[in-house]
């Protein structure tokens, strides 16, 4: 049995409770957090606390707060020589650099409240100073995903970009997508399917294999008649944008 | 049963083939190309032709083509009264007016070669002239999905408008997420978790429930850091443009 101790409430704490309580060789002893509402359903309450200075012994110590909060968290919590680890994409691991020994539990994944999520499918980024360090790390991941990974820091800065890509400014796509919609009393509802595939042919094709449209085509025509249509500002920079950058990666290739 | 006459070769044309030949309701009785190799194995040879002089009488003619190609096809085409109908979201009923029964018949979905798409699901969108064309087209559509709407031309625009920044523009997403991580020796697998879920939530949230990222926080360091990060020109145009839109979106929500 790992012993862990998990600091933070938020989506991917939530997240981690519920995936780590699922797990029969991670015992979860402790969480802590600032505000406790939001978890209290998710564990025995008796393992809950708010004092940073009242948590027991474990062998992992999993920082999973908001970026900017990682660093003071990490300097108020005192271990006695244990690893701690923080969950973040994009913060590095001197933020940490109060402990001896330190590392990176990375689940790159979109994590939404009450939206459940099948951990075992969701890559787990590692990092630590030592390889016994990344062997404890790597038993934890194991426990709960099937998709474990030793990634660098720089490596993992580019996952955490490539990641925005592919999931923050695609979802805005979806929001422009439902704003064209609404503007014309359709119901966003249509694009779904069309939204669900675009997604499920990345696993069969790669993305240049995928790519369909106006700007694919070089149709000239169809994207001026956009441009018309089109009159959010916004909307037309995307448009104008997207579409060149379309074009000239179909030359690159 | 509905006759039917499909006139084209391409991905709407294989995967429409591959739907009315499965429909108990639909007699596809002839499909009319320029180059047929890509169709001989949905159907009967003898329902193959290049002749467009030489077709069968039918219900429902069904242009299958390119936008580019729709009008010239349809001014080609001879029918005894049938109705016509192109499959386009962005190609007005005009280009038909050769003919006097005219109608769309747009299936909202990304379709690609070898891959096959489940058309009950799919979207049909149709408009036409009369109500009994229209009904024609409804019991077409109805024999292949589940999924029917009448749809005007000013919609139907607003609907290809919205598919190509839902659909063309986050596969764009995708390559530019593939490419960074070939830059870092990063396998893009790794990113298809977050890409199937981000599609999965937008089944049970809004795109502004959905959305997460440092734009959506508003997280200045973060977003700093990856523009840092970023080397590529079109790359950091994207981000910068994504992340401002993401941030005044908040705004008027």
């Amino acid at each position: 049995m790992i012993k862990v101790v998990l600091l933070g409430a938020g989506n991917v704490a939530q997240h981690l409770i519920k995936a780590f309580e699922e797990s029969p060789s991670i015992e979860l002893l402790q969480v802590c957090a600032r505000t406790t509402n939001e978890i209290e359903s998710l564990l025995s309450k008796t393992k809950i606390t708010t004092d940073i200075q009242a948590l027991v012994a474990a062998d992992v110590y999993i920082i999973a707060v908001s970026d900017k909060a990682i660093e003071e968290v990490s300097n108020q919590l005192s271990t006695k020589n244990a690893l701690v680890v923080h969950t973040s994409g994009s913060v590095g691991m001197d933020a940490l650099s109060s402990h001896a020994r330190v590392g990176v539990f990375y689940p790159l994944q979109t994590f939404s409240k009450h939206l459940k999520v099948d951990f075992s499918t969701v890559p787990i980024c590692l990092e630590a100073h030592t390889n016994e360090d990344l062997e404890l790390l790597k038993r934890l991941a194991d426990s709960i995903s099937q998709s474990v990974h030793f990634i660098n820091s720089e490596q993992r800065k580019a996952l955490h970009v490539a990641a925005v890509f592919v999931c923050n400014f695609v979802n805005h796509l979806y929001q422009q997508g439902e704003a064209i919609c609404k503007e014309n009393n359709l119901d966003f509802a249509l694009l779904k399917p069309l939204i669900q595939e675009t997604a499920h042919k990345i696993l069969e094709l790669s993305p240049a294999e995928a790519q369909t449209g106006p700007a694919k085509r070089n149709d000239i025509k169809t994207i001026e008649n956009h441009l018309q249509f089109i009159t959010d500002i916004r909307q037309r920079e995307i448009y104008t944008l997207m579409t060149q950058s379309i074009i000239d990666y179909g030359k690159k290739l």
